[in-house]
């Protein structure tokens, strides 16, 4: 290669997966990049570039995959790390901030973006109604990086507060349990016809949508693919004659002047 | 217009405001629609079309605007009715679904799609770093439709569950008191140190990012274009040479496994 690239990180969000949802922005970047990083799953959603370099790698090693991106772009290299979602919503973001704070001091001067995208819950709220018409809290259930007292602690406050709850991540192979204690602790603290909802892979082919109450959800139905929903006490249902019902939570608050 | 023709209602989010961060999906539906309607804020960012109707409002009559949208789409036309940033997230979306449920027995078989978007805080988050790296709340600070001590109480047991808090609608002309007992509730019970960031029209023009602490914030600061957040205890900022810092917050919580 002649001459002096300037290189670049671009933080790219794939969006939950259709290219409808995939900002000019993000597909811009991705056209550009010299080399995409990310977990596998997301690379293969990428369209193949000649010349274009992807390394792709198993989930679980972020910070390896910010720092081979940081690496690169000191080369001069147009780097785009690809997550799905919104990459600073319990995605890329952060790990690549993460590795700049932790990495030579060099790695402040470089040309690091983030591109917004459409992170899960607004596509699943999107696709039952409004579920997250008043105010909600987001809250990744992983208790890899946090102690699962801190998160308990944040589902009980969230419940008490009557936020609406998003919650990411809420079970996987290695992680089942955590999202039954979740049910145990909202149940205590909300009334069991509260609105849950499984939003599973929205917006993709096996998109899968299971509107059920907090007293009758089963917590097994959370997989790594799931966002998990539960409603505000005014969160509900509109039905309709036919087709899933809307899901959907007042702006109005009882007691409002 | 000759034959039957079905209607539709798509509530489409325009983002933040530039191009590059609209959906493809909300462009299609821009261009398809027989009739636009909005607040006129929002309706003079979109290219006019020979043939489509703009049905521009004050702001402030939301309902009005969904029933209008409602009765259009009854009468076969296709009708897009448009807000900023992501419609489900204290935008057109809920509105939409109150005048549905209000409404006509026959409205609830219409064809109605709401088309996810990017929200102010995923704009604002991108271009700081990663502040919503963590779990965060989301508040809508205006007491118009709920009453101001639910939200004082969403405050503070948000606070004290050491989330980040990304607060929408700070103040307005008809509300310039709100902010500031927003503050003073939330310096009851975080740090001084705390990361506060006012976040004023990201990705526009006039686009204007401060950043500050929660001890020294001037709550004045705050307008409608603005989106307020205020970092968890974690929340911190990476100091670059040249150029804003940028804001992020870890991944990692004290005491994980």
């Amino acid at each position: 290669m002649s001459g002096v690239r300037e290189g670049r990180v671009e933080v790219v969000g794939l969006g939950p997966g259709p290219e409808r949802w995939l900002t000019p922005e993000a597909s811009e970047a991705l056209a550009q990049a010299t080399d995409v990083i990310g977990y596998r799953t997301y690379t293969a959603r990428i369209e193949r570039r000649a010349g274009q370099v992807v390394h792709d790698s198993d989930n679980g090693d972020e910070l390896m995959r910010a720092r081979h991106a940081l690496e690169l772009a000191s080369l001069g290299q147009r780097v785009a790390v690809v997550s799905g979602g919104d990459p600073g919503v319990f995605a890329m973001a952060s790990a690549v901030f993460e590795a700049i704070e932790r990495g030579p001091e060099a790695w402040r001067a470089l040309d690091v973006r983030v591109l917004p995208g459409v992170t899960a819950m607004l596509a699943a709220a999107a696709r039952l109604g409004a579920p997250l018409g008043n105010d909600f809290c987001t809250i990744n259930l992983s208790d890899n990086l946090k102690p699962w007292r801190v998160i308990e602690a944040r589902l009980s406050l969230a419940a008490q507060a009557d936020f609406v709850l998003a919650l990411y991540n809420p079970a996987s192979n290695a992680r089942p349990r955590q999202v039954h204690e979740a049910f145990a602790i909202v149940r205590a603290l909300r009334a069991p016809s509260t609105v849950v909802v499984f939003a599973k892979a929205v917006g993709r082919p096996d998109e899968q949508v299971i509107i059920t109450t907090l007293g009758e959800a089963d917590p097994v139905l959370a997989d790594m693919r799931t966002l998990l929903l539960i409603g505000a006490q005014s969160t509900r249902l509109i039905e309709r004659g036919q087709g899933t019902p809307w899901v959907y939570t007042p702006r109005y608050v009882e007691g409002a002047p």
